[in-house]
Order: C-alpha cells, then sequence, then structure tokens
C-alpha cells in the first residue's frame, strides 16, 4: 500500500490573516511535492525517492522556510538543517549550519549514503558537499522580501522569532513515505528560527528528535518548537509506543502529540505512516500545514485544524 | 541513596598493550572523579552539580579523550563536543564543534540554563561561551604528543580513526548521578574521532542519542561508535524499554547493548543509574574505564571485561 504524506510547518496559522489566494498558493505548492513523491511510488520506486523528491520540492519553494525562502539568522544569513533516514536498515544522514547549499535533503542524502558518518555540520559539510558536486546557489538565490521583513521585525524587537511574525510558524517541510517493497522513509528540513544565533540547532538534522524511520513501526518527520522536540525524543518516542507499549500508530501519535507535548509546553506536530500504510498527521498548534496521497485518501491538502 | 558512575571510554583496550602503571594512572584519574562527585554528593549538593564536577575533571585528564587530551582532528585541530541533561525538568544543554572552550561540560550547561535553546555549534557556540565568560585555553594547552602522534598515523594511513592506534577505542567520557533529592542527572563529552573531517558530529552532544536523564526512568551517558548510537538513539530507547516495556535498568542495558547494538555492530558501552539508585556499566567491547562511587558500591574502577 503505497502512500506518502508532507508537512510544510505548523503553528498559529490565522484564518483572518490569510488570503483565499494565499491559501490556493500553498495547497497547490503542498500538492506540487506529494504529486513528485507519489509520482515515483507509482512508479515502482523507493520511499527514499520519494521523500527525497517531496522535500526537494518544498525547499524549492520560498513559500515554505527551508532552502529556497528560510528565514534569516542574527547575522542575515541563511543556515538550513536537514535530515533523511531509512527504515529498512536505519540507515540516516544530517546535516546541520550550513549555508548555500540549493537541497539539504539531498546532502543529508549524500551523507547517508558516501560517508561513514550521519552528521555533518557548517563549514566541514558544506566542504563535503562540493566535494560530491552538489548544488550550490549565492545568497541572492535564497533572499526573500517577506522573510527579510520579518528579520528587520524580529531584530528590531530583539527576538529570536518563529518563522512568521503575524503568523507564529515553525517552518520546517518534510515527508514520510512507504514504497510497494513495504519500506518506509522519513526527511525533513528546515532554515530554522528567525533571528537565531550562536549557530542554534534545532530538532530537524536530530535523529530521533526530528526525523525518524523503522520498518517495525513507523517513519516520523517533525515540525515544532524544536528545543522542546529534542528534550522530548520525539520522533522515537512513537516509535517506541508503538514497538515497547503495544499502541497504534494513530494512539502513539496522539499520546505525544496532544497529551505530552501539550503538558511539556512544546508547540508543533508531525506527519507519520504506520508499515501498514496508515497516515497521521497530529499538531496541537492552530494549524499546520499538510498533505497526503494514497489510494485511500485520494491527493489531500489541509491548513487549519477543521 | 546518592551515587555516581563515570566513564572515560570504551573500545579493545587490550591488557598486553596496559602497563601496570598506566592502569594506576586510569584508575586514580576516575577516582579523583568519581571523588569530586559524590563529594557535592554527600554534601547535600545536586546530581547535576555532581556529573558537571565529575566530567570536569575527567575533562582536565589528558588520559581522556575529551577537554584536554582531545584528538586531532583531519585538519590538526580539536573539536569538541558535551552535552547534559536533568531528569526532574528534561532541561538539556549541548555544544557540538568547538574550539579551545577549557570545559564543554560547563558551556552545555550554560546554554541550559542561560538561553533558551538546547544545541549550539561552531563559532556561534564558541561567542555564547565568550559572552557568558567561560574559560578558554589557546591551542598548546590542548596538545598532546600521544594524541599528535595517534594522529600522525592515521593521516599516513588515510583513515577515519578511533581514538586509540594500537587500542581501538572510542574516547569519550561521561557521568551519571542521583542525588538525595533523588533527582538525576547525566553528562557526556568528547573530542570525537581522530582524524575526523567536515565538522563531523557523533552521538555525545545528541539528547537521546549519547545523553539522557529522566527522574521516572534513568540517567545514560554513553560512549561508542556515535554513527550507531544515532541511529540506535541508544540513551533513550534504554528509558523506553523502561517505561513502556516494564524492564529493569539492568535487563534495559543488557538488551540495548549487549544485543540490539552487538547485531547492529555498535560497539561501545555506558553508565545508567535509575530512580532507585541502581548502577549498571555495560559495554560489548573488550573493554571500558568506568568506576562508580556509592554507600553500597564504595570507591569502584575497572577497565577490563572481567
Amino acid at each position: 500500500m503505497i502512500s506518502i504524506a508532507v508537512h510544510g510547518g505548523a503553528g498559529t496559522i490565522l484564518r483572518s490573516k490569510m488570503t483565499e489566494e494565499k491559501e490556493v498558493q500553498y495547497k497547490t505548492a503542498l500538492e506540487v511535492s506529494l504529486k513528485a513523491g507519489y509520482k515515483i511510488l507509482t512508479e515502482g520506486g523507493t520511499s527514499l525517492d520519494a521523500v527525497t523528491a517531496a522535500v526537494t520540492e518544498l525547499e524549492n519553494c520560498p513559500l515554505f522556510n527551508a532552502g529556497k525562502g528560510s528565514v534569516f539568522t542574527y547575522n542575515g544569513e541563511h543556515e538550513m538543517d536537514a535530515s533523511i533516514m531509512r527504515g529498512d536498515n536505519l540507515a540516516a544522514g544530517a546535516i546541520t549550519a550550513v549555508k548555500n547549499i540549493k537541497n539539504p535533503v539531498v546532502a543529508a542524502r549524500a551523507i547517508m549514503e558516501k560517508s561513514e558518518h550521519v552528521l555533518l555540520s557548517g563549514a566541514g559539510a558544506e566542504e563535503f558537499a562540493r566535494l560530491h558536486q552538489l548544488a550550490f546557489e549565492n545568497d541572492a538565490y535564497f533572499f526573500d522580501q517577506f522573510r527579510y521583513d520579518q528579520w528587520q521585525l524580529a531584530k528590531k524587537e530583539g527576538v529570536v522569532q518563529l518563522d512568521h511574525s503575524d503568523d507564529k510558524k515553525f517552518g520546517t517541510v518534510g515527508a514520510v513515505a512507504i514504497d510497494k517493497y513495504n519500506n518506509l522513509s522519513a526527511a525533513t528540513s528546515t532554515g530554522g528560527m528567525t533571528n537565531k544565533r550562536f549557530n542554534r540547532i534545532g530538532d530537524s538534522p536530530i535523529i530521533g528528535a526530528g526525523t525518524y524511520a523503522n520498518n517495525n513501526t513507523c517513519a516520523i518527520s517533525c515540525t515544532g518548537h524544536g528545543e522542546f522536540f529534542i528534550r522530548a525524543v520525539v520522533a522515537y518516542d512513537i516509535s517506541c509506543l508503538m514497538e515497547y507499549g503495544g499502541l497504534s500508530l494513530q494512539e502513539a501519535c496522539r499520546k505525544v502529540v496532544n497529551d505530552k507535548l501539550v503538558k511539556f509546553g512544546g508547540e508543533g506536530g508531525l506527519v507519520a505512516i504506520d508499515s501498514k500504510g496508515n497516515i497521521c498527521m497530529p499538531f496541537n498548534s492552530e494549524g499546520m500545514y499538510r498533505g497526503s496521497y494514497s489510494e485511500q485518501s485520494g491527493l489531500f491538502t489541509a491548513i487549519y485544524g477543521d
């Protein structure tokens, strides 16, 4: 049962601040991502290729805080994180605090497949990406006027800002999928927090926190307040509740996202898929850009909680 | 029931390569660390202060691959990682890919206590440490002839080498403790792998992988082949096996270290303590520098498996 689910960030996405035109833009972008992944799955491709393609589309879209459209750091730069994991052999790759790499998810995958490491960072990770001829873009490519204005506002207010100023949003993108070989994969990518400083790293590049995949249980990609998601080891927690606690994917997701994280103060959500192809897209914030594509659900996208 | 346990790395520590003199040096250093932590606990101090003091002693000792005595990277530098977590409120701090900070564990704790973040990296993390007036040392402080020779050999062989050339060893230090208030804490610190490149990050600064503490279950500090420990989310796995699987600390440690990690190919070990003060120090390699101090065990140190 092939299927795929993606997210484009969670948070206080207010209907009152949203225009119909913007809503259509977001939904269309999610559909482009889902279709790219689903096409690979229907043609017999792997879930690893599907999540890579889906996240690449979201990275290339300036609407989302990942790749092109990443937020500005305190120093006016774009510093990105990404990770990827395959559920059959628990192979994983991740990259953090990198600049100018066009598609961080592709770099994370190269680390998984072409190095003996899991996590590379900063200038060293960029050197690795160059050695493997990955695509780079100059700063102008990543520039977005809306993100720039966000940053100026955050600087003025002296805060490390979440993604949106009006819409308090944790902008991160991610995908989970299952292929015809019953293999699960997950991938996540982000530009982090507006005005972030000190080379802060969130949960997106952390295997077990922001991303996890295991054929015995589930594949997970998170979006939310990264510090809380790291401390709660969110993605692996869901897997453990299924494996050791006997919970279903839906029960585990509800317990972690709508119970444990709420009590803990960790706002956000995630997309998840289990080994039977069941999809779950829980969040404890006002909204989450999300969507899924399977024979059962068809092509589905949503923004708000209803 | 106050108690503390520490480790100074695991791996192929061969008796044939060890002299009696070296053995005494290692055991004495472990005792210095244990005594520093235990003294705090007996005087009514917190487990957080105890693990900070114990790891600081190990960082300051050139015998161990953390702080002073850290291995050389591919570029001839010392790049260090550390993390700390408290079990009462799941607060955590971590630092990665930093140079010249005298005690990375102290920096990790400052991040936990004086920032809204969990994980800072590279130059940004150093800037944070400077702003908080933490101690820095020049490169000469970190220089050690033995480490330098290791690096030269690793370079000649073109390998990313484990800690020791003769003794294949994962050099990392760490501590776990429980205080009279029944609070658990864990801390880990490392210089990583000799000749490492691309700003590689292992499991030591990753909450859930190399370090975890939760008053409901246990406190864990790991040492081993970091990539495998990240993929297996080792520290949190033990916590989940206890919380969701109903295993005792000893059963959970055996399952993860001597069963799952062995099958997975992940060499190493860990020190663990549960909420009743039980200590467990499992490893699947030939040896692990380790020790514990409690009323029950007295002052205990060991190197080999017997």
